[in-house]
């Protein structure tokens, strides 16, 4: 159980091969996870070839943790496989809405989390590429996507390469409440964060980004509004293109 | 890691209590998983009170793996905190946006699953309900959520009562490929669930329901068009509501 509160996530990758088969096991076993009435709403596509991944490579803007890693895997919301059994066995499926796409995301999300620990503990490293739902058109046509299949998540894997650095994380008494959510005043949110703010790599991100506060990184450089905005819009369009939103 | 194969959902608790620092060490070490950007945008809140627990039933369908279990933690992917620490700190957030709330409702999921793990591992039973996205208004209601927070999973926690039944998973050839999503035929798609249809448990849940097919029961019971696309438009309300959807 030490596993749980020591992990870190690794974008340092050695240049070694991972065979299909150990990936498919681990994929195997991740897939006992919960899924929502059992439907098993996801499909995982595995990118190792060269070209696919130069190809893959601006979906991810290039990251390091994506360049480095000698497998990727995308996590897709899919109710394609499912749409297609209920059609082929005379029933009439009505998947084609957000509540559906939600229910195959959680089903995706879910398994991919279940992929990472068991990967995690077997001593390979992971990290979650947040740039996959700011690109799924791009990632959908290199990975040749059918509708009703969205991608949601992408996992560079690899063994790690160095030391894994150490995340903070808020205290628990931040984001777990008993019965409601409370009316939190001013400074006590603040001191939430306020470890955050004040550790060396914070202060470092700061300096580098020429900013006064820790939030200001996050609101103007790593996520401004005007690019969740925009990705929000491309999202949107996919979500229609791919056929969740019919109406 | 023989866990990961062999795990089984929990829908039958005993009577028993869980005290909350069991709970909250459990979260503090599933807060360890991923988390876009490190932002840790979600918060859970757990329901043990009898009379906050009926209230929520409904929204829930009173069904029997809520009204069983001990413990309900409700996980809601939340940029409430984050974007009060930023206007707190000079910082301008813009998360009120769907790229946004996707990136919340992943943290939340892999937070919820990572969560679902340890307490597993542990010994404890689980059940995701997958009605939280039907009625996040209500639940909303109950448990007072800020502006920004969404629920988007609930789970059912407490000491396993009776065997666990097994579940049925189809084999990793149906929804891991490499390289590409590849064309399936009809006949080997169909092949795909074959085995699932064959199983004795879904042959009485067909006659059970008086159909000729398991599809059917899908489709026509268990999630039919006219309740997708009903719920749909109730998540698509509450994600304006809440503020995620401001166009």
């Amino acid at each position: 159980m030490e596993y749980f509160s020591s992990r870190r996530t690794c974008r340092n990758f050695k240049i070694t091969e991972i065979s299909d088969s150990i990936i498919r096991d681990m994929l195997r076993d991740a897939a006992h996870a919960p899924t929502t009435g059992n439907m098993q709403l996801y499909s995982v596509i595995i990118t190792r070839d060269t070209q696919k991944k130069a190809q893959l490579a601006s979906a991810h803007f290039s990251q390091p943790a994506y360049m480095n890693a000698p497998v990727i895997l995308t996590f897709c919301a899919d109710f394609n496989r499912f749409t297609r059994w209920c059609k082929l066995s005379g029933a009439d499926p009505g998947f084609d809405n957000i509540q559906s796409f939600v229910a195959a995301a959680l089903d995706a999300t879910i398994l991919a989390q279940q992929f990472v620990t068991i990967a995690e503990m077997k001593g390979f490293g992971t990290c979650y590429l947040g740039t996959t739902t700011y690109n799924p058109d791009k990632i959908a046509e290199v990975l040749k996507l059918p509708t009703l299949t969205v991608p949601v998540i992408s996992i560079s894997l690899g063994l790690p390469e160095g030391p894994l650095p150490e995340s903070d994380r808020l205290d628990v008494e931040a984001f777990v409440f008993n019965e409601t959510y409370p009316q939190i005043d001013d400074e006590t949110l603040l001191n939430f964060f306020a470890e955050k703010e004040k550790r060396e790599d914070s202060q470092k991100f700061i300096r580098e980004n020429k900013k006064n506060r820790l939030a200001q990184v996050f609101t103007d450089v790593r996520y401004p509004r005007s690019n969740n905005e925009y990705f929000s819009k491309v999202f949107i369009e996919f979500l229609k293109q791919s056929g969740f939103m019919t109406d």
